[in-house]
């Protein structure tokens, strides 16, 4: 039996493919999480992307990180395995992901968010900042950043399209048409796919539309929108493929002009999923930043 | 006796501190040049910033590196303890430098550029694809960078303004003005000054005006002013500060986005130097990017 509120550092073998989906209440939704790996005394959370579970995270990440460091994968409100409705506002999300972490007893924390995952991890550090120490914001942007307003034309495109396997569609979001990235996203499927038992249900039909209408208000244009970045004084960790067709990437050299204290890594001929094509350096860049 | 044909990969126990100065004639001048470290059959060629003499390197960086590679120090053509004249262009510093690099007998290389530096690097990669297996360019910009037709406004204050110590002025050309900066600065400048026997003489009256002009040349307005970077085909690895006001840090990220396979690392609330305010970080994001 697990108790999930053990303190975070005790010690556990689970890795990616068998941790199982443990759940908390809190703010009267069930939320699904999954806790492995240990060391350092400070759990890593996760913030996933729209209409991700957390089976979309690439193990080599997360076992990767696991190594010196217990990570938290959790599903948000309304999402897969979680009880609750998805909220349409990113404010919301920060706070039903803030209730989460306060159940679980977990005092302080290193945040990756990756995406609308990483507008989610912005406001949850401004929300709460006794919680976080340090901040990852991987394929994401600020308030009003460019083309957030909506999804991007290639965005639009992408999502619009029939996949077969229907899984193939990440193959498009996250890599480039390179051969290179293209064999790299196959890679990331393969591994994606590993886990075989208790892996999540797919979102349901009211995912989407939910997170993009919470999408479209944070990307919605806004006078002096990057001011509030200054509030956000936690090292940050700002991550992006040189080509992000989805979420621009300026808006990550936007993000690292406007925060405080943010370093900023671009990784060559990749696309918004940049951490799942170079999965080995992105661990190593993320772990230097992290014991920095 | 110093053999400086002998083969590069030869270890030496040599440092930054007390490596010879030794010289070696190529194109009808007398290169003044230093060598130092061993390890990795590919040693790493550092090309100077404005001004600079061998001595401006950073030994935290320079020893770094000869911890597992030969590292190369050059005085290009006119400058302090090499003979000849500083020529008016860009593209006549790179040939002086490939005539140096063929009179040592060096076949392949990894080049790392600063400043002025990063801009001979281009244009020795593109002269001498052969020799160059990757690249590192620190604190610089394309051709016809924003800002980069003069000296920046801030560039012209901070080297129009008197410094006793005169060195003090790197403190304002390579940090920020945050007290945090300006400490990571006295430290560097504690550093440079180290090497106390054989110091290179300070660059005479003639070199400034003529890198200057070659600057000038090289960041005039050109049609089509980022198409030449698709030449470059090495990876590359792209560094600078946040905030550098001598070559614009927007400059960095119109290199990485216009390079076909390039890398950015922009480090946190940093100025031109950036790889002289976080000396340890950068020495492991280098070698990071030279061993993948």
């Amino acid at each position: 039996m697990i108790d999930p509120t053990r303190h975070h550092t005790a010690p556990n073998n689970y890795t990616h493919q068998n941790a199982p989906t443990q759940f908390v209440e809190a703010a009267g939704i069930r939320f699904a999480y999954r806790r492995f790996g240990a060391g350092i005394d400070i759990p890593l959370l996760f913030f996933m992307h729209f209409t991700g579970t957390m089976d979309h995270w690439d193990p080599a990440l997360t076992d990767g990180f696991a190594q010196d460091r217990e990570v938290i994968l959790f599903n948000n409100a309304g999402v897969s395995s979680s009880g609750g409705d998805v909220p349409a506002s990113i404010e919301e999300m920060a706070q039903h992901a803030a209730a989460f972490i306060d159940a679980l007893g977990v005092k302080k924390l290193d945040a990756l968010g990756f995406s609308i995952g990483g507008l989610i991890a912005q406001q949850f550090t401004m929300d709460r900042p006794d919680l976080v120490r340090k901040l990852i914001l991987v394929g994401t942007g600020p308030r009003s950043g460019q083309g957030m307003a909506s999804l991007t034309p290639e965005a639009q495109n992408i999502f619009g399209a029939k996949y077969d396997p229907a899984d193939e569609l990440w193959l498009r979001v996250f890599f480039t048409p390179s051969e290179r990235s293209q064999a790299a996203g196959r890679k990331y499927l393969e591994r994606q796919r590993a886990r075989k038992e208790n892996r999540d249900p797919l979102p349901n039909e009211k995912v989407a539309p939910a997170q993009l209408a919470a999408l479209q208000k944070w990307g919605a244009p806004v006078k002096d929108p990057y001011a509030y970045l200054k509030k956000i004084t936690q090292p940050t960790l700002v991550v992006n493929g040189s080509n992000d067709v989805i979420v621009y990437t300026v808006n990550s050299f936007i993000l690292e002009q406007n925060l405080p204290n943010a370093q900023l890594i671009l990784y060559p001929d990749s696309n918004h999923g940049s951490q799942y094509q170079y999965p080995e350096l992105f661990v190593e860049h993320v772990s230097q930043f992290l014991k920095g």
